[in-house]
């Protein structure tokens, strides 16, 4: 594509190079303008663009692309891309923006759209409200299915979805939802009122977005209305709009898992420093709490010497702890995303975990006595490894693997119960904690049956 | 609900029962009957739900239900159920079930169905293939719109989704796509081939299903259209399974990356020797490997013990590094996924990884000599803790940590060229290879500062 652009560039041919750039989906224009022309080709290129492509081309533009044009553009331009974007856009495009170029936003959208992006904006970070889009097919119980398409024709070409049409009655409360294809599947004379689906899955303004997107994939929706308090109609959330928020969410929870704090910044666009500070938080405070385990070794010390050879099995024996821990909690911390686990699920679950710590336990326990008497004592020729200390470590692992698979499938459960972020929280927690049982674990077996 | 369905049920108000749960969404049904009635009350309230909602239910059930109402299912029954239901749907659902019931099912299934089931059962698991359904909407390009309106009354009952419309020359070659939103825009007589968009996203069918996935998402499609070798549209990919699709995607990438061999089973329906089946492979891999520190630990073992405070910080230092090369490792992974970094991408990753782990491993050593001097030394008295020996643990630091950001960013990239899966094979070496690098960089720093 590139290459075909440069070509009519060169050549000047700006009306067919125009007809080239308005074949390309916007998705991809937005791609090609960002990352290979520089910013006074793109604003060049842009311009070529028709007035709904431009729009489309901008939504998908980073926040730095979208400022540089915005600058670029005149008060006219502006409007024109402003006019056609869709409200959840603006909004999401107004969060990012400095002051100055706020302001300037502000200034050329028309009064009435300058409200709803202000609503939109005042609800919390990761509600439904902050997510919706006010613009929806709305009709009226009265109306036949006739009435009903003259409107979704007038109305429908700025609405970010026609497919899924609401009913409200005058108050603006939600009485029914209908589709377009149970309208054309219906007569022209058939009232609305008798074809709604009056059964309404609705969602509250101030729910949790992740809650949106589950109730909208659990009913296979293409638009999910949401509510406010009085049960009021006031945006919906498109299936676009919640693959995102679902990608997001994803991306979230493999980041907290991993110990980062959270960004929605693709990796190569963020910068160094912007890494560092995610990352370096939880570093320090694993770290940090990970000296407990030294505190532990250092007040054994002298009687752990005694025995020399079972120092070398501390890191494997606690690499097997944090292993075991980590496996339940990345499976209860996503059914727990998923909704696939609640709190009243807590004894199930510990139950469970149980009996998996005890045959994987003893799994691990039997493979590793063999290892060490047969490879490490009989092979190797190390008389350290005596039957007594390959007990120790063998009892050792038995009982930490139980006791990480309870730690690591409870913790994220009690701290959601908590109100707090299960995948943030139970990392830290679970690292320190199955770490210190294990040391002391190992010590404890150690000093009774090696008598330290 | 419940409560109402049992009042009803003891009533024996059988019509208004029958009136109560149709008007209840299916993907609520489904929970109700499979989590709160036994079998028998189960098929009796599933035959008096509407053939649409009936097929509707069913879908939504786990594989063990939906096997025992076939089997409860008279033919009769059972033909109604299949007739309905979609055919991507009918092709899930045969997979789950044994060789008797697959039997049946086909049984019952017109030749036609019957063919396309075994289409789609053909594809590789996860290509695109493999999730998508032949029930579209398809046009000509001589068609007007009001032809068009005809076409889909007639055949879109059954089509999963009338909104996106495929338009194929004689040879079934895609060559345009439309949407009931630009044919309810445009005027009854206008012809199909001048509004259909002509360059066409599609699919191929051996494409990965996150292939699939990603390009619907980008580009906000509510279906993409997979063609085989030859450009013939042979099926869809509607946006509810895509959602589905991604959603499974992230729990297998999650699941990998904790060590545990995917399952798409939810956690609480997975019985405790599937749960052990999937992990103690990965535990098992990961304790063996893990005993290669043993070996180097034994080894140095002697030299080792001269200061033996040294031990003390084994713990701490691993976990420093593992913490550290997760995190790059679970950015990387998750980045790949989305498709934001690809192999081309290595050495920037490298270069950047470098520099985080630069700044973060001076972070880490500055605080953690601090804390080694100010607290162990002087506030606990604890005299083994030299400035040499502080200065062994707080060079370690740093270098343990830009290797493991480097090793854990780069060997995801590398694995995903060689044509392995990032998040598998990640996650046992990048823990084995860092810990093995800490533990020689530690040991290291002791003989050249302590003269060991």
């Amino acid at each position: 594509m590139m290459e075909r652009i440069n070509e009519l560039h060169s050549q000047r041919n700006i009306s067919e190079l125009k007809k080239y750039l308005n074949d390309i989906n916007p998705a991809d224009i937005a791609q090609l303008l960002e990352n290979v022309f520089d910013e006074r080709e793109r604003v060049f290129l842009f311009r070529l663009l028709t007035k709904e492509n431009a729009a489309d081309t901008f939504v998908e533009f980073d926040g730095d692309t979208q400022e540089n044009l915005i600058i670029a553009f005149s008060d006219t331009e502006l409007k024109e891309v402003l006019d056609e974007i869709y409200i959840d856009d603006a909004a999401d495009i107004i969060e990012e923006m400095p002051a100055t170029i706020v302001k300037r936003i502000l200034k050329n959208t028309d009064p009435e759209t300058r409200e709803a992006i202000n609503t939109i904006l005042k609800y919390p970070e990761d509600s439904a409200g902050s997510i919706m889009t006010p613009e929806f097919v709305d009709l009226k119980r009265d109306m036949t299915v006739e009435d009903a398409f003259k409107r979704i024709r007038r109305t429908g070409l700025d609405k970010e979805t026609i497919y899924t049409c609401y009913v409200m009655d005058a108050s603006r409360h939600l009485i029914g939802v209908t589709t377009v294809k149970e309208l054309l599947l219906s007569d022209s004379d058939d009232v609305i009122e008798d074809l709604m689906e009056t059964n309404v899955i609705s969602i509250n303004t101030l729910d949790d977005q992740e809650t949106a997107t589950q109730t909208l994939s659990k009913y296979d929706f293409l638009a999910l209305p949401v509510v406010d308090m009085e049960n009021r109609l006031v945006g919906i959330i498109t299936v676009d709009d919640a693959i995102d928020v679902i990608q997001e969410e994803n991306t979230e929870d493999i980041q907290k898992m991993a110990a980062i704090t959270p960004t929605d910044t693709p990796y190569l666009k963020t910068s160094v420093i912007d890494l560092w500070k995610k990352r370096i938080p939880w570093l320090m405070m694993l770290m940090i709490s990970a000296t407990l385990t030294s505190q532990i070794l250092t007040t054994f010390e002298t009687r752990l010497m005694t025995v020399a050879v079972l120092t070398a099995f501390i890191p494997m024996l606690m690499g097997t702890s944090g292993n075991s821990g980590g496996q339940s909690s990345a499976m209860i911390i996503r059914a727990l995303s998923l909704d696939e686990v609640g709190f009243k699920d807590v004894f199930k679950v510990i139950w469970k975990e149980f009996r998996v710590g005890v045959i994987s336990g003893l799994s691990l326990a039997v493979v590793c006595f063999a290892k060490l008497i047969l490879f490490d004592r009989i092979i190797l020729g190390n008389d350290d490894i005596t039957f007594m200390v390959s007990l120790v470590i063998c009892f050792t692992i038995l009982v930490e693997t139980i006791c990480a698979k309870i730690i690591g499938s409870a913790l994220p459960i009690i701290a959601k119960k908590m109100g707090l972020d299960p995948a943030v929280l139970a990392n830290p927690f679970i690292t320190t904690l199955s770490d210190v049982v294990s040391l002391l674990v190992y010590i404890g077996f150690a000093v009774l049956i090696l008598h330290l």
